[in-house]
């Protein structure tokens, strides 16, 4: 079903390969050896089914997991931590503003980012994972060679690098409207929760915060000024979802199960930044000022190490912004 | 106990009105006649205590009324249904900005407009309340001629000619840090919901809530941008005060006790503007659009007219923004 790949060339691509399997897994130079164009070559393409081990373990749960995923990159047990960061495509700077610093805190985190790949908070969201060195999937409309908007095939291709485009729907499907309520589901069945950044008040966006709802996953909403960009987000808040100002307010919900995970991790090794942060605590309880003026660092580099510590279960925040390392 | 007003002139006073109540209803014209001066004079204060058929009655429902509130200006019936509209001092451009639309909007609807007379929200309530040709009333941390701070004074005196500046501070009492919660009670036990605008993560507006709430008001609370301006209204929302993004929000919510009230009042007669609505919709359900073409008239002025016919329950609305006149 490969555009560009016809009987004959898929006859010979079988033949020497053995298997389809096979065919998807070999270099790009091997294909065009075999007469596969090169454009089609470089995209090592991948289907997962149902029975694969690797088929997301997260979306393998949803009542309506798609039989067949194809994958442009490689999801790892690593992103069975996914969170999704979704909203709107004509987004203010605002809105992709809260977009950049929830998916870059995220990445920090070591969680994956799951988003849709549009314009406005997914490209944001997407770019600034990438950006905090972090991994992404982008859950497609169309079919993984079929990218749209155009103008993202560049942060496609960095996301299939540092992730996966992905698909339910047949390589060369087209990015139609009637796609993307389908394709919303995956998105947040990939995910343990979902963040919604800005939302107008009929958004693509709200039909994944109810199916999220749906399928079991937490809905998180970014609250924004008054006006038609968050009247959609605010709705969501009105609805119950929990008010998302920071990623610490998501880890923090979605925290006993993180912390299930990370507790089958290998014992617990600081970074020396961490290390830093534990020798200016001590034995102490501390102010989080007297944290920063031992360690000698800002704000903006202190936070994050200590919310770090905190969701590994090492360092426990006392009201007031004391912390003490536990026994 | 008022300033300039010694034991010899009280005497005088006295001796010529025949009653301390007699002295305060007096003009100042005539106090000045005997030995007032003009600016003590003009400040014609009253007092009222549980005793008197004056005394708010939303007021005396609160489990600790002040037994004296001295009152600059006048509290009528129609201040029985206030609103209080608090938010922070250092408000930014959209924190006074909603204030203002909120206030405005609340006035509109016939709403008496609470606050505290602090810089920013409070300022931009009162303000936009009296722009709006509305009621509104001023509780002070300090008597009622100490008016804090120094460049409210003549917004206090416009609040106290179509309204009333309160306190249940003596004349002469400085605005000491430590009057201000006992003074926020009064913000809340004068109305019936407070809205908070715009507060920081500690603020005395989320002192106002929490009593507010003891006392059995409703809690609203606007979103903003993410950030420390409002921090401590979204800690509201998260706590479960209402959403709030138009004065719309607060009627809806108490519209049960307003329309009880309405419905005590004699026979609806629209106003010529109600009149135009109307006739635009008259027996058909009709568009909202459909309405603005008919009576030619701009959607900032049909929407709260046809809001307004809501409240009333003279329209109803219908799904999809459709409007008809109740049988």
């Amino acid at each position: 079903m490969v555009p560009g790949v016809g009987p004959v060339v898929f006859r010979q691509l079988l033949q020497h390969f053995g298997s389809a399997e096979a065919v998807l897994g070999a270099a790009a130079a091997e294909l065009v050896a075999r007469g596969v164009r090169p454009a089609v070559a470089r995209e090592s393409g991948m289907l997962l089914t149902w029975g694969d081990d690797a088929y997301p373990s997260q979306l393998r749960q949803i009542h309506d997991p798609p039989p067949m995923l194809f994958v442009l990159g490689e999801i790892t047990a690593a992103d069975d931590l996914a969170v999704a960061v979704v909203g709107s495509r004509a987004a203010s700077s605002y809105g992709r503003r809260m977009a950049r610093l929830l998916a870059s805190s995220f990445a920090g985190h070591g969680l994956t980012v799951v988003s849709g790949l549009a314009r406005g908070v997914d490209a944001a969201a997407h770019a600034a994972a990438l950006d905090a060195g972090g991994r992404t999937i982008a859950v497609l409309g169309s079919g993984i060679d079929v990218i749209y908007p155009v103008e993202h095939r560049a942060l496609a291709r960095a996301v299939s690098e540092r992730g996966a485009v992905v698909s339910e729907l047949l390589m060369g499907a087209r990015p139609d409207a009637e796609n993307f309520p389908s394709r919303n589901r995956l998105i947040s069945g990939l995910s343990r929760g979902v963040i919604v950044v800005e939302a107008a008040e009929r958004s693509g966006s709200l039909i994944t915060a109810n199916v999220a709802a749906e399928q079991g996953r937490e809905v998180f909403a970014v609250p924004g000024p008054v006006g038609a960009s968050s009247a959609g987000t605010h709705r969501l808040l009105r609805e119950g979802a929990k008010l998302t100002e920071s990623a610490g307010d998501v880890l923090e919900e979605l925290c006993p199960r993180l912390l299930r995970v990370s507790a089958e991790r290998p014992t617990f090794r600081p970074t020396p930044e961490e290390q830093r942060v534990l020798a200016a605590i001590g034995r102490e309880t501390v102010h989080v000022d007297t944290v920063m003026l031992r360690c000698g660092l800002p704000a903006n580099e202190v936070l994050p190490l200590l919310l770090a510590l905190e969701l590994k279960g090492v360092v426990e925040q006392l009201p007031g912004k004391f912390f003490s390392v536990r026994g």
